[in-house]
């Protein structure tokens, strides 16, 4: 079944099971564990500095021979707005005086650079897969790392996108339907048209483009890993279920808020980041709803919002932090990364034998 | 396969496929195509009258000696607000005018006892399958249904739904995700914390509950309807796909739009009935973006918008009409209904020989 399959043989691994690079949740030994079990384990590097990604990434290759993907954010040009940035900072006033902190100082928007610094380190640390969200890295980029023999991935959230990412020479594409936690990647479809459930949008985008397409959104356990084969996908992408591991990131905290969650819990925000995400309704959301007008856009309301996350966390308030989360959490539970993964490869197996 | 499925037994029907009861856009013909496949049809009533519905079902039985379902909506208490309805009558005026009709005359929002009309029609015209949307009935009339061996199928959008049809003493209960066309069956979840996605909402209804859980939303192959069975449900639940069959009784110009559309043009709207329901995105739903405060409830609204409805189907003017549809419609196609049904039950046999 998986020798066959064109996803494996091209990024070189056993199974079609990739871990999704969550930002701020994934750790160098979460990566390792889930590439050592013969899935894709990726690193989350949308936040960090080049430095960090570095880091990361020099740690990663000292627990893994095998292969592992990086995911980055693509950069989009931002206007900074002066008087919306303290109009945000009026609305969150409240909460940094709750915590007890300062207002976030300085806000620096546009990390072009930073993005193309992380690149270099892609490179430069021989990273055999990276993948992309928000968008598409300009062709240049595209074309160093290809010649640099590092596979690509994109993501979509509509089948436009997925088109888009083909025709931008992307090796795969994720198609991440409404169900998936935290941010998607909607770059070119508006946030709320590509709302499209991932049983709908996986047939849909694998009968349009001819690279392999991995199915996210809602998947978290084998029986939505085989689902997604059979609905055309040629690999399913995990997410949540992998914050309530051993290796995650994640605090106790939003651990348990995670382990405690069923599927009516979560709601889409843009009051964290300026981007819509998804996650567990909270203090921060609820206050924040009548003044989603009030807010500063991408990535200027992340970095407005950093503190207070930063500050719930060392306070344990989970009522202030960023409970990212999809819509499928029944099926959580504390465990080791690699139990995760080895089970859900047996339970893959025992359906295929059953059905 | 087939012959394990505890909802094949129960329902006395051959394959696990549903037709979803799409009231305005089922026939006789469509169902009874449906059922003489060895799927089961389903005639939607909701709109209908106690007279029409059992006219549609004594035409039904001349054409099909196998089962069938009928489906209803179950009544809510509405108070009627007249200021309410000026105000919607007024917003809608430009439109009436446009069309050259007059606004509806009268309003009949609470319609108990139509439903306890059709409920009679059911037993005495021993329909064998009985399904319900917008709520569970009451139970008193479940026991007259259950006592007159009526087969009962309710509708949840999440698990805490399913949970309350599984209380109520329903043999079956649809999981209806969020790429659903047309109105969701939503009674005790808010609608928009209901917005939960096929892929995660089937295995965790299947999970919790232990009558058999019907997948629906989003499915429109027979991946899908494999997909579905692999993810946990004992059967799957398709609406849009048979839109566009010889039989069903949506006119060319709803054909036609639904055939040309893509998974991103589909918006969830109040304005046409006064309950959100996925539909097409036209020029109807766009005047009435800035007026969803002034709008009536349901189903008074649907009552006011309903000589729009008709006058825009008479006129040919799409941009008008309500074009119900699911995420999922680059699949649908101009066919008979037997040849769709026959093509997915064969696809799912070659699905399933493949893997």
């Amino acid at each position: 079944m998986w020798n066959e399959n064109q996803l494996t043989q091209q990024l070189k691994i056993k199974y079609p099971i990739i871990q999704a690079g969550m930002s701020g949740a994934t750790t160098p030994e979460l990566v390792a564990a889930v590439s050592n079990s013969g899935a894709l384990g990726t690193y989350g590097a949308g936040y960090l500095s080049a430095e960090e990604t570095r880091e990361a990434i020099q740690k990663i290759k000292t627990l893994t021979d095998q292969p592992f993907a990086v995911n980055l954010f693509v950069p989009e040009h931002v206007d900074v707005d002066e008087a919306q940035i303290s109009r945000s900072i009026d609305v969150l006033q409240p909460i940094y005086e709750e915590l007890n902190i300062n207002p976030a100082s300085k806000v620096n928007p546009t990390e072009i650079n930073k993005f193309e610094e992380q690149i270099e380190v892609i490179i430069e640390e021989n990273v055999p897969i990276c993948s992309f969200t928000f968008g598409i890295p300009s062709l240049d980029i595209i074309k160093r790392l290809k010649d640099n023999n590092v596979k690509l991935i994109g993501t979509a959230t509509s089948v436009r996108e997925a088109e888009l990412n083909e025709e931008a020479s992307m090796d795969a594409v994720v198609a991440q339907g409404s169900e998936a936690g935290g941010h998607r990647g909607s770059f070119e479809t508006p946030f709320h048209d590509a709302m499209i459930g991932t049983m709908a949008l996986t047939p849909q985008a694998a009968d349009t483009v001819n690279i392999p397409v991995i199915a996210a959104g809602g998947i978290a356990d084998a029986r939505g890993i085989y689902a997604s084969l059979i609905l055309g996908a040629a690999g399913a992408q995990i997410g949540t279920l992998f914050l309530t591991t051993h290796e995650s990131a994640a605090n106790k905290a939003i651990k348990s808020a995670v382990l405690n969650s069923v599927e009516t819990d979560k709601v889409i925000t843009p009051s964290f980041s300026g981007k819509p995400a998804r996650g567990i309704r909270n203090d921060f959301i609820d206050k924040m709803l009548d003044y989603q007008d009030s807010l500063a856009s991408y990535p200027i309301q992340h970095a407005l919002t950093s503190v207070i996350r930063k500050a719930a966390a060392q306070q344990n308030r989970p009522e202030y932090m960023a409970l990212w989360s999809g819509q499928n959490t029944r099926f959580n539970k504390e465990q080791s990364t690699q139990e995760l993964v080895e089970n859900l490869i047996n339970e893959i197996e025992s359906l295929r034998t059953s059905l």
